[in-house]
């Protein structure tokens, strides 16, 4: 079985010490850990990476279509602004969860819609870190169902 | 420990026979099933019901005030032209998940605009009755990290 | 076979005293006895409500599922704020005659946009309580066309 | 008593051939004859009117003035966009029914405004052909209602 | 003489406990007695409630047409979502005064238009529980210069 | 010397009987009088024309600049809505004023804004059928101080 | 104890020939022996002046800082229009009523928006010269109650 | 009989420096003469002023209620900005012509709305410095019609 | 094999007076020349029209229905406020082509829509003259790729 | 030399005291000092002036035409409503740098846009009193590289 | 002679696996394939590139400056949110022609606003890859006409 | 010590050939030089860098978050897009001073919002290169002031 692509875009890599009141105090690696060990309990293997370039994130879609079983992305602020992410997921058609770890809907207007909602499978936001377990959860149940995962 | 209450808005009794390509093949029957399937397994009793009447919605929040520990509420149409719930989640200002069944953001622009996501503490769509289910873990975490649950 | 569901929304009880000018000198019970006489005239038996609460009609067109053949509706101020009575005609799929007294489209610019026109087959405004009378009449054109009238 | 104008806008002469699942089967010849039937029946003439040119479409309101008892006017494309047929109908002043074959409301939001709906008496559509008949109907009960017809 | 309704919207029922910082400390029971009184000292009887449902609200407003002098309404979450409630006042058509207990101009910008408003003789909002004895002398001056007070 | 074309849009044929308390109560052979005395009086001749039909009137511009020495137009309904009169009048670049009886300004918001404005020399309305002798004045001026006239 | 300060702006000098209908009857002078009799009988001195130039109301609000326990503000067609009155208001920061004669917000939609509402404790409007009463007598309360009056 | 106020906006003193692509190489003073020869031909004394100040011009505008027979006002760039004028001139309710030198729907789009155009009798803009002559031309013409020029 | 219809919309009569820095120095009768040039040499013959009345070109739409294999159409202002021309092209579905002598996206924003591109083919603007050239390449590919050319 | 004209709009005479948290704890006779002394070190005299009439200001300016080498302009309030400084500065064409002591990108959005911005050569925002120093180092360059300064 | 740089953004690596609908089947080595024998055919060489990062995009517009005769740029989702892309073909300045594989204008609103179209020659969008020829045959009469080709 | 970081984004290393009209004839190079020796004379180390990848410079934010006292960025195009810039200069919290070479409120509209103003601690532009020279200077008092400089 394929592992689950769990993707993060531009300053996700400073988690932790960037406003800690909304993105909470572990750090990308905590993250990584996390997600790891929930994979694990689910019959997953995962692959955590994360980019500040827009390009590469989209590299990394593309390059799931062979290598992943699913997509767990957190697009960060290119939520908001990429077209480019939007095609990307579009054309690869992996089953998508979309995570935020704040409540995006509870923070500035610019960061109420996202390009990424409408190809994803499902949306989880506003419960940090552990909106990536549920997530994998979620994405899991779905891998199986449809006799993926 | 006080039960979760899961409040769902106008239409939902429909389940299982309104657009189905939408909603799924479930009835609302087989949802409070697997919610309290899912909380008994989490430690939490549920309180789970339907209603078309917004005020009746409100009453029920106001009730779950003393009554609940947290709240999972699905706001069907009403999310979108509700100022009254968010004023009455805002009052009680008990932990509370936002869950729809369809991907809201993937439907018509009227629908992608929630009243409640600015007072949830998390928001869940797309996942189908499955949603519900990650919406009790999600909330099962926040109550035990708060010492409530 | 099953009555024509006429149902009327919020302020409609006071037809004859309200804003004569725009709605006509008739009371509401007149309206039911000309919704009556012509219904009989066309072969069909009525069944006339009127509420001031949304999800109480809401209810009523989960009910016409079952009982009616099709559905008159004048959703008066619910008209341009309710997306759960888009929710609910969409869900029971019966044919459904959208009917205002007055011509909606003259009016405050508020009044100009329908959650319901969408979800109706057909659209009936302007005609006073005549209108009433258009749409049965459209409405039994209808049933019988398609082998249900 | 002078006829009916029923006066029929851009594209409507290629009805039958036009986009049938919206518009129906039948031609504009049919159309023509299912009006003359109606209003045979009703006791008034009709005079149906075919044009693609707007500046046509005005000077037949204009002479309808004199020569018509009322109107019933289809404005096609022009109703979304013609401020000179909305000043032709209201200098006019004629008892005035707009219809429509399909439901304006249900298709692209440029359909959705007319600018002949706040000039008209009523405003029917959805009903297809039948809209016409119900138009004449409408029509006749008025001009009989204020000694005209 | 007949007593002036004083009618109250959703969540109100909370006050004292919803939002201190915004709506103050008292009860909705204090501001009821606070209302007896003040209504008392100026000549007039009241009658005070509140409800979660629109519905009510406007069974409400059409029960004062017969027995109320005059109303003083809250709208709260309503006042800015319902054409309902703007109808029901409109067709009424007896005094009314619009109060809020906070001023909704500092709030958020989707409670800064009012359906109510437009239909209200007068508009007071700021003042916590104070305003409603300000509406309360400025409806009775109303009612006094009209010779119904 | 060519004589100045005096151009009139739709439905300004019916002026006399057309909304007298918005156009007044003269005819359109009146208007045409008047402007024949006043451009006598100037030294000018003057072709005064009216159509129904928008490319009558995109027609007649373009036949302006070799047989005009400039343009007096009151678009009417076209005003607001062509941008194909925006174009002519640009293309034969004759010295141009707009005119309307009426002050559109006062009137309703779709006639605020003209699409032959940005395109003239000089715009003037609400003086009725003065309005045009007016003009004729200013654009006499024009056509003496650029050696034209 | 310091005097209130009442605030009016442009074009109140003209208060009882500018449009009765909706300012009323009384002139400027009328209203200020009123507002003289009620502050009066509540205890305090009032400064009444009226100004139609922008700059000089500044003034008077900066002089307020020092001199006056209180403003009471109608800012007339500046109220909809000036940024540097909100500001002045901000930063003398004394308790501050908006008053209007009329009620704004069922008049011209360039009225419903206030620069001053967001600066002010409370708003009133709608109640002719009554609402300078209703103001005074609001504004006496907040004093009282805050010890400064 | 009263003379003719003509009241000109802020920086119009600059006149001949100023932009003179745009307004013309005459000044201030020129304009003055040209009006004051304009005016005794048709019979008519003027007062001639120009202001920076808005609450200035405002106070003209009430002074001309008593002294003026008609105004002629060119409110330079309030007219975009100035409830308040609207206002005056609403108020004092003379005959008055709106001018511009410039064609101001040629300019940026905050020129192309004017708060002046729905209180003025007639408007004229585009002719440079001609247009305050066609504009008394206009106004003594109302003014001789009405029986007070 | 039937000919390609080749449509231009109002103005382009004009051609290589009008603006020739937009669009050319070439005239319409150079344009059918060499569009007619370039249809020989790839097996089509072409028939060139240009009018500036709307509804001509919309009857020249349907002809083109029976007698032409596609249409080339440069709907010139017609394209931006046309939902008569929308409907024609759609209502023949013939391969069609947009094209403008002018890059319509560099000029005023009123020219950035267009309702002729979503029921056309393909677009191709700014090339002048040799856009119709491209265009009748374009289109002689769909036609023969489709077994039509 | 001539001067530089330092000039500053409404509610800047409270500096100091007003929202210190935004604009500092400086007077504005410690700001002009310290302008003073900057320009002094620069070689420039300097006019220090404040107002809250924007009458006054424009006047102002219009006096820098011929007295200043150049203009500093803090244009507060005004800065976002005025039409008229921005025609004022645009007139008499002298360099100006715009300055304001807050970031106003940071603050309200009726702060977000300047009408003094489009015909400034320069803009200095979020410096405090420094941003006038910064201004006039600037403004210094600018006149000596054009051999004014 | 220098080559024609033929640039594609990004996604469009995916071309025949990615929506084969819109796209068509052809993959981007046929596309590659088929531009270099259509150049070939009218003597240009050519350069292919894609990318999926909007950085590396503007560094090869950048070195076209020194090494290309012209660019034919398919943005792809970079075409409607990147200034930068704008920014870059405008420094360069070399003849541009904006290529779209699918008729953009037919597609969701986000995709019919396009950054490049104002600072590019040409565009053609619709025709699948027959548009790279077209647009290089148009690219060619361009260079051509100018000596460069 | 640390030094300042001076970050330049896309198209910048165009300086000297790219539109000099607006950006003037200095080279990057240039503006470096001119930086480390304006950076000199104030005590301050410099590090300047030009990027045309966004991701790039995001990355070099975050390190300036350890290695630099300070940022002047420069975000070129990406100011008016990126949110991811926003969010890495409120990520790493230094002070930060945006400048722009142009008034980039003179230019297109789509350049007149900034992502980075709201985060950034002042906004200077219009200066040309003097702009940075001015931001080092408001800078270094930042630092100064706030004993980190």
């Amino acid at each position: 079985m394929k592992p689950i692509y769990i993707l993060n875009g531009p300053n996700l890599n400073l988690l932790g010490q960037r406003e800690p009141g909304i993105y909470g105090p572990g750090t990308i690696a905590d993250l990584e850990r996390r997600c790891a060990a929930k994979g694990k309990s689910l019959g997953h293997a995962t692959v955590f990476r994360q980019t500040n370039t827009e390009g590469e994130m989209i590299d990394w879609i593309h390059e799931a279509q062979d290598k992943a079983s699913g997509i767990i992305v957190n697009g960060a602020a290119y939520t908001h602004t990429s077209v480019a992410l939007h095609d990307a997921l579009k054309a690869v058609n992996l089953p998508t969860i979309e995570v935020h770890l704040s409540n995006i809907y509870k923070r500035e207007p610019f960061r109420h819609h996202s390009y990424i909602s409408p190809v994803a499978h499902g949306v989880i936001c506003g419960f940090g870190g552990a909106g990536y377990e549920l997530a994998l959860e979620g994405l899991s149940n779905i891998l199986k169902s449809t006799g993926k995962g």
